[in-house]
């Protein structure tokens, strides 16, 4: 399986808009020691041909452009060798660009039933996706229960996903009122992706880890992990308001209940972080933070990263 | 005043995602007489400083970037000099961008009744700009009544708004039901800006011309006039179906009834068509259809123009 790194950045992508952090600042000024990165965004193929999007960033019609196997063929006026696109969450980073995959062009949507409700039932820009019949396909998912992904043609890609529930909640955009008329355990998901007998895990968002996840890292080729934030409270410190880094989903890097420590008996798959906000201090690769990461044998995703499963 | 033309295409922007029609195709083959561009996106300024976008298209994250006078200054970690947005529509390419203006930044949005209803009512996507109390705050504009455009201070600027309703409907994702329950004439708007007596003509969507409009533009320095099809029928002899270009709130260019033919008769403003579908012939610029846009004295805006005014 071919998995391409579109985007690896988490929301707002790095640089972000309005920010003019430390590392956002420098890297503005060209004296950062490191590289932008666009919005986390994930292309997968078991033939280089038929190709199926892992969520749907905001930066996507650009990702698109850099990425020429992604590109309509010549031989008719509106085509795409994109198939369809798995959702892990129904957050604006990861749901928005499936608004720019408009144009009738049809496209299998594997998503949560509690994910598909926010976008589609709370969202009328969703009218987009039903210009023609049959345009966007729905999916549900299920945690727990595995799916292969099929081309538009109904043709069995061997690839197959197992979702698996997170203790993420709903995106912080849905009321308390709406989320708890949704499953709760659909409201963010990881997925394991396998393809003959090789595994990638892709866990973008996730407050913890559970013990039987670990089991399953093991037997992977490599996993991409949520690298958000590298402290709790990172965004606190730098807006002077706002959540945790767990109260919005994500385990820290760093410290003593981090990412790093949890994943340190780890032995067998590649270790690469991902969704990694701008903020986040291992993105300046001169910095102590970024030697630690290095050290403990993990890698930062970067846009165009290419891995082979 | 400073205008900056961040992007000058159509909705889906040039190339598009899933099309590979002559210009696409071309275009990404490296052998179109002619320049990419990014969905339709204004910036003016009075002063430099204080800036206000006029539209937001779903490609702003890269035309901020783009354009160092709208990055955050160094002296806080969140910040900007975009003070707000002047809304024409509802159309997803006009206004998806508001929700990559999130991040907690207070921002102004000039907008009708009813392109604020449709966005706010019936997105819980724009849940993402109320996340501090008083971040978007969104002032009513109603056609044929001039409004101010004032700092996030509330201090004015000097530029001035007239705008104007046009014949365009809400977008095609708002049913019918909804668009029968908002006001008709709120649904589409141009803009004439006015800055110490001079004025520029901001017209990116009509499906025809008012006389009354044609005595404005004439007082104008510039006109950025709705520049999408060459011909009513431009999208339906591509896809095989759909919409003409009247019926999707665009006049022609080209044809007995198109805009050149319409403003044939102007001789004041520099004439400037924005808004251009991919499909376009005119982009080419080895066409025809180029040709006699230039022969009748109009310029196709492009990514990165600037106009003052």
């Amino acid at each position: 399986m071919l998995v391409r790194v579109l985007g690896a950045a988490a929301g707002g992508g790095f640089p972000q808009w309005n920010c003019s952090c430390r590392n956002c600042r420098k890297l503005r000024e060209g004296t950062f020691a490191g590289h932008p990165r666009s919005q986390t965004q994930l292309a997968v193929s078991a033939d280089g041909l038929a190709w199926f999007l892992i969520n749907a960033s905001p930066d996507l019609r650009f990702q698109i452009e850099a990425f020429p196997p992604l590109h309509p063929r010549s031989n008719s006026p509106r085509d795409s060798p994109i198939h369809g696109v798995v959702l892990t969450s129904a957050e604006v980073d990861a749901s928005l660009g499936l608004l720019l995959l408009r144009e009738s062009q049809p496209l299998i949507v594997y998503a949560t039933e509690g994910v598909k409700r926010v976008l589609v039932e709370d969202n009328s820009f969703f009218g987009v996706l039903r210009r023609q019949a049959d345009q966007a396909r729905w999916r549900p998912v299920t945690p727990g229960e595995p799916f292969g992904l099929e081309t538009i043609e109904g043709l069995p890609t061997g690839i197959h996903c197992m979702p698996v529930a997170t203790d993420a909640t709903y995106p912080g955009y849905v009321t308390p009122e709406r989320s708890s008329s949704l499953p709760e355990a659909q409201a963010s998901i990881g997925l394991f992706f396998e393809h003959q007998g090789n595994k990638l895990a892709f866990l973008p968002g996730s407050p913890t880890v559970d013990d039987e996840w670990i089991k399953q890292i093991e037997t992977c080729d490599a996993i991409l992990f949520d690298g958000t934030f590298w402290s709790d409270d990172e965004l606190i410190r730098i807006q002077g308001t706002g959540r945790t880094a767990r109260q919005m989903g994500h385990m820290p890097v760093g410290g003593p209940d981090g990412s790093l420590e949890r994943f340190s008996g780890l032995e067998g798959p590649r270790k690469i972080f991902i969704h990694i906000n701008n903020t986040n201090p291992m993105l300046d690769e001169s910095s102590d933070e970024h030697r630690q990461v290095t050290a403990a044998g993990w890698e930062l995703a970067r846009d165009g990263m290419e891995l082979e499963i």
